[in-house]
């Protein structure tokens, strides 16, 4: 049975659109990529895509990861510029034996050769925030308060399944910095057998416990996807609390083969978008609240 | 108990002095950066550092990684060019909070803001093999035979547990292309309190299990570092060949907190490097003979 999952708010709309797609036959990977595509294009969304926020040195600087279930296959390409739609760009690397992960012009390269549309990724309102904030980069970078990496897992109805990513990373972030996104087993991992799932939130810190991976772990041991995402994240929080640090911003999704969603975080609110036959909407799991609960967008309003 | 393990034959000698500077005390990440330094250095190894072999355009492009099992940090560089030790500068971006993982030219700005030296590191006969081949680029790219990536974990008397990675990745690579030596996770991991795990071979396929984390994972659910190695190659080959698939080129070693250590590969033949109290020498395992036995130099050499 058809399902898909998204991270934040502003995947709704997209994620919306990608289960009707599923209900009339398409496939996960078409499904997936809609969805990250909608999120691309729209110039509000200051952490993906058109509209980023950009590095320290003023270029907007993507990552991005499809992942193919079904054949265990993945593309990614990191600390890429001017390429219009990041995530068209790692579903055209999926599939490929070698050279499927590629970073900086080489990616971009790649894109042109694939015929992708290019795109000055930056907007007026992304270039006026980083002339107000550059002189004064903070000397610790933190995620995206409510927004971050938009993450998407589906699954259609033949059984394929597949997990996406697209960000344009930590505003003021070091040049060539890279962070969970394009990593697989920490941005973003589906085995088709298991389930998939994906994180957003602060990308060193997601990477040191390669989550998505752990999470798809615990799945494939008979965890349903909301335990999988609690276990997961707690095994990394209680050792980072161990080594004296806090909890960090880290949220998770994930899906497993029989459609079933799951979801959580070190924040007090984490919102998702589920689309199935069951129509679309937003959820929404806390720290303090594990169980997933149905949430209205106007709930959801201070939530970019 | 000090030990020290690394990859093919070629980390003998590194490895050799590395377990001499654990004996008189010293500590695991002077140890692995010791014992990678040496194979970076030589001209001789052509998957690794100095007279590296080129990708497609004619560039030696690195990647590499450190990670401190201790603090559970980790830093990375990927498609570096120029930098000379490019394990140093893996060791000095692992203990930073953010942008730990840099790709390209920000690595490089990094090396330089480091003080870290840079180098040429083309080499007459590295550019004279890429010269002959380049025309002749294969439809697939095949890991090295005999040697490829050097990796090393290592644990000092102190309990320090440190694992770190360098190559200069697939001859003729496509420009911008990253294995899984600097990907965490993958091409290596390490958590001191279970132990450390890399792998070597072709990284698409190792990414695609997350070995690295997997045989960690597996240590910390009580299995040894050869039962962890094997069972996480056999996880992955099996699903390979279910998918029509051949099983790759691919070989992990891992090192738990006892001092124990381990190896698997689906190769004939894999010799590696084990160093401590007892001494240091060359021990392999192979597809069929997956108990760790010691070798000599003279049998391994054909192995680069």
């Amino acid at each position: 049975m058809y399902q898909i999952i998204g991270t934040w708010k502003m995947s709704l709309d997209g994620i919306r659109e990608a289960a009707e797609l599923l209900g009339k036959g398409g496939c996960a990977g078409d499904a997936a990529e809609h969805a990250i595509v909608r999120v691309e294009d729209n110039p509000g969304y200051t952490s993906v895509g058109y509209g980023g926020l950009p590095d320290r040195d003023g270029h907007v600087m993507t990552d991005c990861a499809f992942m193919d279930g079904s054949r265990l296959r993945a593309g990614a390409a990191m600390s890429v510029e001017n390429v219009a739609n990041p995530i068209r760009l790692a579903r055209k690397l999926c599939g490929r034996d070698t050279n499927w992960l590629l970073a900086g012009r080489g990616a971009e390269q790649a894109a042109v050769a694939f015929g992708l549309p290019m795109k000055d990724m930056r907007t007026e309102a992304s270039m006026k925030k980083w002339q107000a904030e550059r002189a004064n980069i903070p000397e610790r970078l933190t995620a995206y308060t409510g927004h971050d990496t938009v993450c998407v897992l589906a699954l259609d109805d033949q059984g394929g399944m597949v997990a996406g990513t697209s960000t344009s990373g930590l505003f003021l972030k070091e040049p060539g910095r890279v962070g969970d996104s394009p990593v697989i087993g920490s941005g973003f991992y589906c085995d088709a057998r298991f389930g998939a799932a994906a994180a957003t939130g602060l990308g060193e810190d997601i990477m040191r416990g390669c989550l998505s991976y752990e999470i798809v772990s615990l799945m494939r041991r008979g965890a349903s996807p909301t335990e999988a995402c609690g276990e997961a994240l707690r095994f990394l929080s209680s050792r980072k609390v161990e080594l004296g640090e806090d909890e960090g911003s880290i949220s998770v999704i994930a899906l497993n083969p029989r459609g079933e969603t799951g979801a959580a975080t070190t924040l007090e609110i984490f919102p998702f978008a589920v689309g199935g036959p069951q129509g679309a909407g937003l959820r929404a799991v806390g720290k303090d609240a594990p169980r997933p609960r149905q949430v209205t967008e106007a709930e959801m309003e201070e939530q970019p």
